[in-house]
C-alpha cells in the first residue's frame, strides 16, 4: 500500500535544514518536513531568570507559534484573542523541556536561550520539525557565543542531539511523519523524541480511536527510532559535521 | 530497597474512591492515591456545543485545577492571575481525551457531560488520581441520565472502563505509583492511561534528567500495565460491579 | 411556620468545624452550614507585601472561590473566563475586612497570611461560613508560627474572635442562617459579621424585593447577634478553648 | 467640636443636581457632594439581555468608574490594566440594586438602562453621589422614553425614589457625609440607600478600626436617615416636583 | 455654501479653555471645541520609568479615552472589555508624541508628567481638542513644578506651544475644524499637529472615499496652519500670556 | 552623500515580491525591501461580519504582527503577553485603510478577505512593505475567488492599485525608503500611501525631534510619489500585468 505522496510506510518526507535565515539572531533555521515549514530563531543574551540567578546556570527556554494562515482554514491570532491555547502550551513546554534535555546548563553558564519556533507552513508533524530545526538554531547559537567568548573556552553546553518524529497507525498500518492528512485518520498518533545515541526524551502516544495494545506501541517505537536516526544525520550534514 | 512510605516498588499507594460526595453533580467523587485528594465531578446538561449540534453525538470534555493551598508552598489563584498555565491546561487536555477514549457519542445522544477535577490536596500522581476518579463520576453521571431517560434505553454510552497510573525511574529504580518526593527526584516520569482490557489510551514520557533506553521505557510499561488492572479492580468495587 | 428543613425561625443548620484538614497549610478547616462545605485553609509566610515592607507590620488577606459545580447547575470556572465577577471580589474582600478586624498587626510581625475559601458545596450562607471557617484555620495558622517562633514570645497577633451569619426576610417573617431556597424567596437579606463580644465588624443588608423598615432591621440583627453568638461557641468547642 | 469645613455633625456639604449636562443621553446629571463630582447618563435602548427576552420586563444596571486623576494621586486606569477591580465592581453592583428597588420592570417594558456614574473628582461619598445623580438621570430617562411612546401610556416605571449617604463615627462622633480626610480617619465607615419614604434599600457598615456596639450602629442610622431624607428634597427640587 | 452650524468653511468652532477644573491634578483644563469636551488633567510626579533613570531626563506621555456615553449610541467601557482599543491606542500614542515635541527633557529633569484626557462629550475633533488642551494642562504642571522647585530655577522645560485641528474634504469644499456629522461624510479626513511657530509635529490624512490629489492635500495643509495659528492665540490667551 | 547601503537619497532598496508562497492561502506573497521581509496572505471566506450580513457588500481587514526575533533584539509575544501593543493596533489599522480604498464591496459581493502581515525580519518600513505586498496578495486571492466563481463574472472588485514607502528627513536630507539605522536618526519620519494613479491615500507625517516646515513637507511628498510610482511598477510586473 502506497501512501498518498508515494512514500513508504517508513520513509520520511523530504527534509531541509537551511542556517542562517535571519540576519538578527544568532542562530537560525528554516526546516522543513515536506511542505511543513517552521521558522526557528534562537536568541541569546546574557542572564538569566530571576529564579535562577547566582546559580552560576544557564536556561534554554521555547516558544511556538502557528501563523493563521500557515493551516488550511484561517486561525484566530493568539495575540488578538488575548490567550494562548492549550495545544500552543503544550508544544512550547515539549519543545523546551527537548532541548534542555541535551544542555549542560553549567557549561552554558549564566546565558539564556529562547528558541522561537514559528509555523509557516503547516502539513503535519510541526512540532516534531520545530524540534528538529530547533536543535540546530540553538547548536549555531552555542557557536556564536562560544566565538564572542560569552562561554568559557572548552566548555560544552550541548551534551548530544536531539530531534523528533512523528508515527501514527493509519488503517492498521504504522507510518512515520505523517502528513496532515494521514494525522486526521490515525487510530493512534506519537510523537517521539530521540538524542542521537538512539535514547529517549520525550513519548507521547495517544489513541484517538481505538485503544491501541502494547505489540502496537512497539511497532510504532521501532519505527520512530529509525526516523529519528536518519532525522539526526540531516541535522549533522547542515551542521557540516 | 524501600520507599518513603514502606511500599515496594511495584506498590500502589491505598486508594480509595468515595461516590456521591456532592448533592448537587450528577455523578461526583472523592478519590484519594495516599495523601493526593481529587474531587471529580461530572455535570450532565442536555445539548451540545454548537459544532456538533444536529450531529445526534454528545460530547464529553474535562477541566483541571489545584487548590491554591493544595500543594506544599500556596500558588496564585489562575483566575486571579487571569490566565491559565500551560501544566493546567496539558491535564485538563488529558483528562478529556483519556475518558473520551471510553465513550460511544452515539450512544450518548445530544448530552455534554463536562468533567472537574479539583485538587484539594496534592502528593504526586493528581492528574492519574483525577482520570481514575473521573471515570467513576462519569459513570454515575450516565447511569443517572439513564434513570431519567434522557439517553436512550439499552444504549451503552460507555465502552470500557479507563484508569491511570504515574510511574517513574527513582536512583535506576522503576516505581510505581510516585509520590511528590519520589516525583521531584525522577531521572524518568511517566503517566499511563489504560482501558480495562489492558490496552493504551495514552502514554507520556519524560526525561527529567538522563535521556531512558528503550529496556527502561519497556520496564516501565510493564509497570504502569499492572498498577492500571489494580486501580481497574478498585473501580469496579467501588461502582459496585 | 416550620422552614422547609424542619428548623425554627432562630434556629442555626448543623455546623461543623474539622480542623487540620490538609497536611500542607498552616492551618486548615472544613467548615459545614447545613451542606454547604467550604474549605478553608491559612497560608503563613514570613515577609509582606511590598507597601507595607520596614513597617514591622503583617498582614491578612482572603481569596473566596467556588468550584464549578458547587452549586445546582455548574458555573463557569473564573479562570478559564479569564477574570474574576464582581461577587467574588466583594466576598474576598468582605472576608479579608472581617479577619483583620481582629488581627494586632503589630504583634503579628512581618509576616502574610493568607486565607483562601473554597467553596465544595454551596447551600446558602457560603461567605458567613467562610469567614466563620477562616477565623479557626487563622487561629491555628497564628498557633503554629508561634510554635515556630515566627511570632514573638507573649505577642498576641488575634484580639478576638470573629463569626458571622445570614439573616433575612422570607415570607414576612425573619429567619437565621438561610439555606439556598430560601435565599432565594427572602424580600431581605443581610450577612452580619460579629466578634466574640457581641460588637459589630460588618453589616450588609440589602433589599430583595420591597425596601426594609427600621423595624424590620432591627429585628434581623437580634437574630444575627444571637446566630454569632452560637457560632462563637462552635469556634471555641472547635479550638478546644 | 466643629468639622474641617465647619459643617455641624449632622450637616450634609452643599448638594448641586444639574441635569441636562450631556446633549447626547437621555438622561444625564453632574452630581456633587461638595467637592465629590459625578457625572451620571442614563442610556435606555429597546431590547433586553438575552436571558430576559421575551419577558415582557426591563433591566436596570449601572458602571461605576473614576478618572485616573479624580483623586490627589494619579490611579491607574483599569482599561490599560485589563481589568476591573474589587472595589469598582462592587460599587457598580451597589449602584445597579439600589436603582433596581425603585423600577417596576413590567411598566418600564423591554428596555434596558444602563446608568454609567464617572467620578470626576472624589472628595469622599463618590457612591452615594453616584446613587443620588443616577436617580435622577434614571427619572430623565423615564420621561424620554415616555415622550417617545417606547413606554406605554400610564405605566409607572419608577415605584419611588431613592438617595444615598455616608455615615461614619470620627473620634467618637458620628458624622454625616464624610469628606474624604474624615473617611481615612473613620473608625467606622456606612453607606446607607433609602427610598423617599425613609426605607432601606441598603445598609453596609464596616468597622475600619474597633468593632461598633449595636448603640453606635443605632446611632449612624438615624443620622443617615436624615441626610437621606434631605437628599430625597435636593432630588425633588432637581426634577420640579 | 453653509455648514450645518452656519460657520464659514475656515471658521472654527467656538473653542473655551477652562483652566484649574480639578482641585487635584498639578494641571487640569476642561477644553470645548463646540459640543466637544475634554477633560485634560496633568499629573506630576517625581521620578521616572526604569528605562530612563539616571538619564537626568524627564518623561511625558498620555492617555486618551472616551466616557461610555460621550457619543450618541452607548459604547462599552474598554475597562469591561478587558482590552484596549485600536482607536485609543492610537490617539493616546499622538496625543503623547505631540506634547513631547516641545519639551526639552533635560530641562524637565527626572520628572514624569502624564496627561489625561477623558472625553466628556464627543461632537468630532476629539483628539485634536485633547491635544489643544492638554498643552495648557501641561503648561500649568510645569508652572507647578518650577514654584514647588522641583525644576531648576531658570530651566524651560517647554520649548514652544503645540495645537491641533481636524480639517476635511466635504462634498468637494475643504472645511476646518469638522463636526461629527462632517466627519462621517468627509471624503478626506485630516489632523494636523503645529507648533505655535507654524511649522508642523504631526500630519495624518486618510482618504475615507476617493483618493486625494496633491493639490487637495495642499488646500487642507493651508486651512489647518490657519486653524492651528487661531489655536495658539485661544491657549495664549487662556494662559493670560 | 552616500547612504549606509550606497543607495543615493532617491532610490529604493532592491524590491522583491514572490507570490505563492503558500500552498493554504488564496493569495500569498513574500515581499522584501532591502532585509525587511513580510509574509503576507490572503484568505478568502464567504461572508461577511454580522454588521454587514443581508447589504450584499463584502469586506476587507488586515492584521500585522513581526515575529519576536524579526528585530535586532528580541521582542515579547503579544500572545504571551496576552494583549496587542499600541503600535501593532496602529499599524493593522493602516493596512486595512489602505486596502480598503482601491476595493469596491458591491463588486466583492458578501465575501470577506482577510490579510495576514506577518514580518519575519525587519529593517525598516515593515509597514509599507506590508501594504505593497499584501496588494498582491489581494490581487491573487480576489483573482481566485473569480475562478471559483464566488464573484459575479465582469466584477472588478480592484478599482485601482495602491503600494507604500516611508520617507524621511535624516541629517536635513530627504531619503526614500528608510532602513531601521537610517530610520532611527531621522528627525521627520513620513510613511505614504498612493494608487497607481498617483493619488494619496493616507500620509503620515511625524516629527521625531525638530518640528517639520511646509516646504520640508513638501519635498517628502514630492520623493514619497516618485517612490510609490516605481513600487507600482513592481507589482505590475510581479502580477504579470
Amino acid at each position: 500500500m502506497s501512501r498518498i505522496d508515494g512514500r513508504t510506510a517508513e520513509e520520511l518526507r523530504p527534509v531541509s535544514i537551511e542556517r542562517g535565515w535571519s540576519k538578527h539572531a544568532e542562530g537560525s533555521v528554516l526546516v522543513s518536513f515536506g511542505d511543513t515549514r517552521v521558522l526557528c530563531t534562537a536568541s541569546l543574551t546574557e542572564g538569566v531568570p530571576r529564579w535562577r540567578k547566582g546559580s552560576g546556570e544557564g536556561w534554554v527556554t521555547a516558544e511556538y507559534a502557528m501563523l493563521p494562515r500557515s493551516t488550511n482554514t484561517r486561525g484566530d491570532r493568539e495575540s488578538v484573542r488575548g490567550k494562548i491555547g492549550g495545544r500552543t502550551h503544550e508544544i512550547s513546554r515539549l519543545i523546551g523541556r527537548s532541548l534542555r534535555a541535551v544542555v549542560d546548563f553549567k557549561a552554558l553558564g549564566e546565558n539564556t536561550i529562547v528558541l522561537d519556533c514559528d509555523v509557516l507552513q503547516a502539513d503535519g508533524g510541526t512540532r516534531t520539525a520545530a524540534i528538529s530545526g530547533a536543535y540546530v538554531a540553538l547548536a549555531d547559537a552555542v557557536s556564536w557565543a562560544q566565538e564572542k567568548k560569552l562561554i568559557k573556552a572548552r566548555a560544552q553546553p550541548l551534551t548530544g542531539t536531539v530531534a523528533a518524529v512523528s508515527v501514527g497507525i493509519v488503517g492498521g498500518v504504522p507510518l512515520l511523519d505523517l502528513r496532515y492528512e494521514e494525522d486526521v485518520q490515525a487510530e493512534t498518533d506519537m510523537n517521539v523524541v530521540c538524542t542521537g545515541d538512539g535514547r529517549f526524551v520525550e513519548v507521547q502516544g495517544t489513541a484517538e480511536g481505538e485503544p491501541f495494545s502494547r505489540d502496537e506501541l512497539n511497532g510504532l517505537l521501532d519505527l520512530a527510532a529509525k526516523g529519528c536516526a536518519q532525522l539526526d544525520g540531516v541535522q549533522r550534514s547542515a551542521l557540516g559535521r
